[in-house]
């Protein structure tokens, strides 16, 4: 498997991320505006266009974006020991969040707009498929280490990404900052029952 | 704790609720209106009109009407032992949704709209809370008969219901209907693990 997206983000390409989620965590998805994204840029609309035709032309790449980020995350983390690395893995997952409650429920827009935006739909499963990847490498090399359970790892990585993904929407539609620290002890007990 | 709502859905109530049913399956939220509604019903808009003076009031009253039909489905089980009974409920939740992908399509859009809408925001709430003190109950029964674990109850349903709104979430955004049965072997492995 390749790296998440074909490209990286160079400037002024990270500019535009950066400023496009600054506009998200102001307005939302719903009400975000190529110019509200100028504004936080602090170009005009054409500047914007330049690199990118329309809004969800963008937002996609801001998704390739996200994820490029947290993959960077992981890998600065120097460990190789594979039960630090899913300890790391779902904290990145579930704590990290915590921090950006807003970005949280643009998110959940976005993902409510995936049946209807290939695009958008394209990412997500895109950017899930690369997490479980990750997180799979990480259970397999467990096993290998006699160290984790022979387990199913296809099965196990999909229940954290489910745990993980009931987190965010918890957090977002019951306004429930809580949700994310429950999620990483009920992570943490699936690990241990599954694994340990 | 009192029922889901303070009401019970009477006719004309009940068909109205069943046209906003086919309404939201057919055309999801986004693009759902009283007039769409009303088609369904058969009748014309004054008529939903005078039962209900906005889209997002019927669609409020909605969530209630599907609440109440879970807790009908609950109800209508006879069996008291909390095994079979907590088996039961974990179907309802992540078995049944499979017969409806529309429907699920169209709930996670609401649910995107809560940290907007507070009539959602409250609904959600106030089903979530419903259901988990239904868990809840099931669990802390096990437990006063000695079939279960002697758990930390509000967390394990907390947890089953991050596992059941994960659920819900994947199968909508990566379209993957099998991120329910993926869920409901979750929840089993969960509680073998937590309960038993």
């Amino acid at each position: 498997m390749t790296a998440p997206s074909d490209r990286t983000f160079s400037e002024p390409d990270e500019a535009i991320m950066e400023a496009t989620y600054r506009a998200l965590r102001e307005h939302g998805y719903a009400d975000l505006t190529i110019q509200r994204i100028a504004d936080e840029y602090g170009k005009s609309t054409a500047a914007v266009h330049y690199y990118y035709d329309t809004k969800d032309e963008l937002l996609a790449a801001f998704l390739d974006y996200l994820l490029e980020r947290f993959v960077d995350s992981i890998q600065d983390v120097e460990t190789t020991d594979p039960e630090e690395r899913l300890e790391v893995l779902l904290d990145e997952l579930l704590i990290k969040p915590q921090e950006n409650p807003d970005l949280s429920v643009a998110l959940l827009e976005m993902r409510s707009q995936a049946p209807y935006k290939e695009t958008f739909s394209e990412r997500f499963k895109q950017n899930d498929e690369y997490i479980r990847y990750m997180l799979k490498a990480v259970v397999n090399h467990g096993i290998d280490e006699g160290v984790f359970n022979d387990v199913d790892a296809d099965h196990v990585t999909r229940s954290l990404m489910t745990i993980v993904d009931g987190a965010r929407t918890r957090a977002v539609v019951l306004d429930d900052s809580d949700g994310l620290e429950t999620a990483r002890r009920t992570a943490r007990e699936y690990v241990d029952a599954m694994l340990r």
